[in-house]
């Protein structure tokens, strides 16, 4: 355990804002460093160049290979675009390096899944088996020990704390579960595209990948094993909503028999009257997307239709700190024994 | 049928939102004109004191009692607050005056459902059942001769055109529908309270009467009709978004067996190929409130999930235009003769 | 005069935001018809593919160069970018066509100045004489005979109409002035740009260009010869807002001795008292974007500070309509004898 | 000096946005801690009932006579409305209590002032005497050892930060200063009115108060003091714009002979060169809202017109923070011999 030093951190792919993100928190983190931020196409420049807000600061983004080279770091945190980790993780793990990555790279166990949704064979099938999933909540033992953390996404972070211990607590059945989820703009990257500019996203709230969005199999995977059933099959249901940061996701249940209000209450108390990161309402009561904004925390609200027997659940999250960079770091925390909180309140 | 002269428009409660949206439209309809703008509050005041943008035209409010005493108009719009409307309807019908409420005080065929969503025995049951609901695209018919229109409400509106002809035709079943929407701040009307103050509303997206909203029974009282069943139960699920005006609602329905997205398609095509203001767009696309804006437009997008056997439904209006006052409008064109896009394009 | 038959429209350059505007507007003019609706990249495509909004209606676009070939029609709207707008109205003049350019190719009289802010010859300076300046408040007379109009810009039309009555009335001084405005993002145009992504502009309020701006010379060119003198140097500094459409522009001026506030409403009252399109507010109050939003009107507040002996003054237009293309068709209104607010209200 | 121990803070009138981000940022301030939280109108209530981000904190609002009571704190800082500070800070100040307050109760050195503004005598003009300007660039030396601290209010730190160094220097004259402001919605205080409604406020940009608004004396007060100069005048002129938190603003100076660019930043240099809550960007940059979101950071950029002689600065604050708690906590800070930046960064 190396509590009495700092441990050095390497920023893979800081130029968006996930990297930012990171960027923001790591500097107001009492048990880390920054050693290295690397962008292929900003190397060289001031890292105030694109990010104004670090403008004084002594920060320069250097190529991803200057930074492979020396390997001067204890945990090296992936920011990049989907496809590229693994590139970055083998060499990173050979030379001791904990990895913890905010793609989506090494989230899926199945080989086939990855295939049927990437359209390609997965480079490192051995990475998937090796990798923790990054949700603290759920995997902390396992998190403790890991060299390879695959941190859970935006949308599966929202939809997935809400939803598996109704399933591991069998007060919701894993059929028929439904998650229409909004999501601000921030969510896509930063991308220059057409769709993304203000005046096309701003008085607009549009769906879009209604079948098959990438992150349904990871949804799928995690409520699996929560419901302990081999397989599950649902709809996720994103929309692009006039925001910078957060998403709303409300989760349609089919309740078991016998389910009431105060049984939703009670197993949500279980799950996570003690962290620190999820804050549950009083019943009947909605989350909201404000009050988790710049926050590494989810924000779960429940209520139950007798009438149709429906469990339905409201989580919020900050989709740039819960939902990519804040649980990088609180993952990063627990690995390397720090304070799970550190940098993070 | 009077085409040869201006139909003589009253307007009461034109002080909200709605209220606005109604002069915009009748100040440009080529055959209305406005006959008497009531507020109680604002009476005597110009007009363009509550809504700048009238500034120069010569609108005055008047107080509603100086409206009914002459009533010297052919036609009456109700855009009051809940519970008002049947105190202005019963002498406005006995002078011979078409009314048309987008209040929700007429829209309900029961009197139980009435006292169980509104707390209080209707006031003029007799009302109920004359009254026509105000939807074109599915009563045209009955509007023709309608003395009392129940304009339909602006949730309801964008959840029963996507919804009804799927029912109807059979494909999808009368169970388990869910409907998850998005509303613009203007669908609160222009109600001064914290939680539609700017700073309360910007960066927030957030559910409420996740169980239980007013105007889930409209909802499913009309769905109930299409689908040519006693009763359906369904999940409806409101949500406020940072916006002015729009709803975006995303349907999931169970799909009959045999669905295919060509029939879906078909179905659509059937119901509203000539439509003038329902938009279907190609399978698989999404509707946008951005496309709808400031329009009497309401857009429709499907998709199938075999997987899960869900048709998913994407709907969008302008809550004030097509959800409100361009739907009075319409309706109103209908009751008169005129041509039924009359000042709405 | 051409009032039996329709008029024939062109609209060049039509997939931008300004395009979009002009579409809206036409089809609901009752005096025109759209005759081609050209675009370089789209050609071919449904005019649907790139703006849903017109969906089901059968507008395609074509090559501008098919549109040139022809040249079946009466008027021609050039909403084309910076620099290409003379290749166009040459051949189109010669053939007839009355063209209102909404670029800034035309608007200035002076070549050197187009040389300084331009940074290249104009490639037709006997169309810089010869065109009028777009600005029917203005320029009506002129107008009705024009056969090139540029139409004013959006910066210079809420900074030109605000103030030119003030300066021809000498009330205001023609030194120190200071304009500082405010934009929507739409003002930059269709731009698939970083600085133009919803992230980066959403809670964002940046000046820019604070010296310099090409719309400058513009501004300095018609406020000179509003107050007769032979040249007007002024500060004009453009903001980016998150706003979709809408400019307010606060101007400071120098005060002439024994201004009054009466005497500049008397100002105002003289000068836009019959004018549809120009809504002067009464002493004291604002201008105020969201009352010109989506229409053809310029609104006006006015203030004096007898402190400081400075005239301030508000103004809001919607960038889109009275700001490029609402001005475009109100001059095409007048050129072709039609009622000027034809397809306006 | 208490380094040792930490300070106990109370925190009165905390139901606003400014007892908000008071509270956000005490809570993780490593020196300091929270000994009362009061609301006349909340007290009994738990924080998070007004503001849920802070469910699960064992917050609870008191009634502020219940904190009067045993003034068990080392600082008081009041987040109260005008007017009421003086009530509070005659005994806290007797019992020892350091008060900071946000207000602008205690801004103004001359009672004739407050009495032109205010409308009213002050209810304590021996403090206005004693109390120290709460702006730490330009105060540090007397915060060290202030009892009373007036902290400066929002628009005048982003006027004068960026004003009084150029002033100062005599490179900018004291003579026809124009700054014309934006601020987000939060700045009007958790207001529930309706000009501060959603619909109301987005996609428009007003001004308001354009002449005599109550921060211009505080304004001319401070840059006379910086020019050395009896008496400024200038104007002020404050706009409403969407945002939920940042100040742009944007100010024209006339500049002394011989004034260039790089005289300018040399000056800014010289000012803020050591400072780390300000941050002065290259010369013709302009600073932007977003990059001091959510920071106390005060943004500063800069242009010089040599063709009209003006020197052109835009400076950003956050509102909430640099503009009212942070700039309190900051003093607050510099007050106990904290390290300034304590719970800031």
């Amino acid at each position: 355990m190396i509590m009495d030093k700092k441990i050095r951190v390497a920023v893979f792919g800081a130029a968006g804002y996930a990297g930012e993100e990171l960027l923001r928190l790591l500097l107001r983190h009492p048990n880390a460093e920054i050693a290295a931020i690397t962008s292929r196409k900003n190397a060289g420049e001031d890292v105030a160049t694109v990010f104004p807000r670090f403008t004084g600061l002594p920060l320069k983004f250097v190529a991803p290979s200057e930074a492979m080279e020396n390997k001067n770091f204890d945990a090296a945190i992936l920011a990049l675009p989907h496809g590229l980790a693994t590139e970055f993780a083998v060499p990173l793990l050979q030379a001791g390096v904990k990895v913890f990555d905010i793609s989506a790279d090494f989230r899926l166990k199945s080989t086939a899944k990855y295939k049927e949704y990437y359209k390609a064979d997965h480079p490192a099938p051995e990475l998937l088996s090796q990798a923790v999933y990054g949700q603290p909540e759920r995997y902390r033992e396992q998190l403790k020990t890991a060299d390879l953390v695959a941190c859970a996404g935006c949308y599966p972070t929202s939809s997935i704390l809400p939803t598996a211990p109704l399933l591991a607590a069998k007060l919701a059945l894993p059929d028929g579960i439904i998650i229409s989820s909004c999501s601000g703009v921030s969510g896509a990257g930063r991308k220059v595209d057409l769709p993304y500019i203000y005046p096309e996203c701003n008085e607009s709230i549009k769906a879009y990948a209604t079948v098959g969005h990438r992150h349904l199999p990871e949804i799928e995977q995690e409520l699996a094993f929560a419901a302990g059933v081999p397989e599950i099959a649902l709809n996720f249901i994103p929309h692009l909503a006039p925001l910078n940061r957060g998403i709303n996701s409300t989760i349609i249940l089919n309740a078991a028999p016998g389910c009431t209000l105060e049984k939703i209450g009670e197993v949500y108390e279980a799950a996570y009257g003690k962290e620190q990161f999820v804050r549950v309402l009083p019943a009947k009561r909605c989350a909201d997307t404000k009050y988790v904004f710049m926050t590494n925390c989810c924000e779960i609200g429940y209520n139950f239709d007798a009438r149709t027997n429906k469990i339905i659940v409201t989580s919020c999250i900050d989709n740039l700190t819960k939902g990519a960079s804040g649980q990088a770091i609180q993952c990063m925390n627990i690995r390397f024994g720090l304070d799970e909180a550190a940098g993070l309140l």
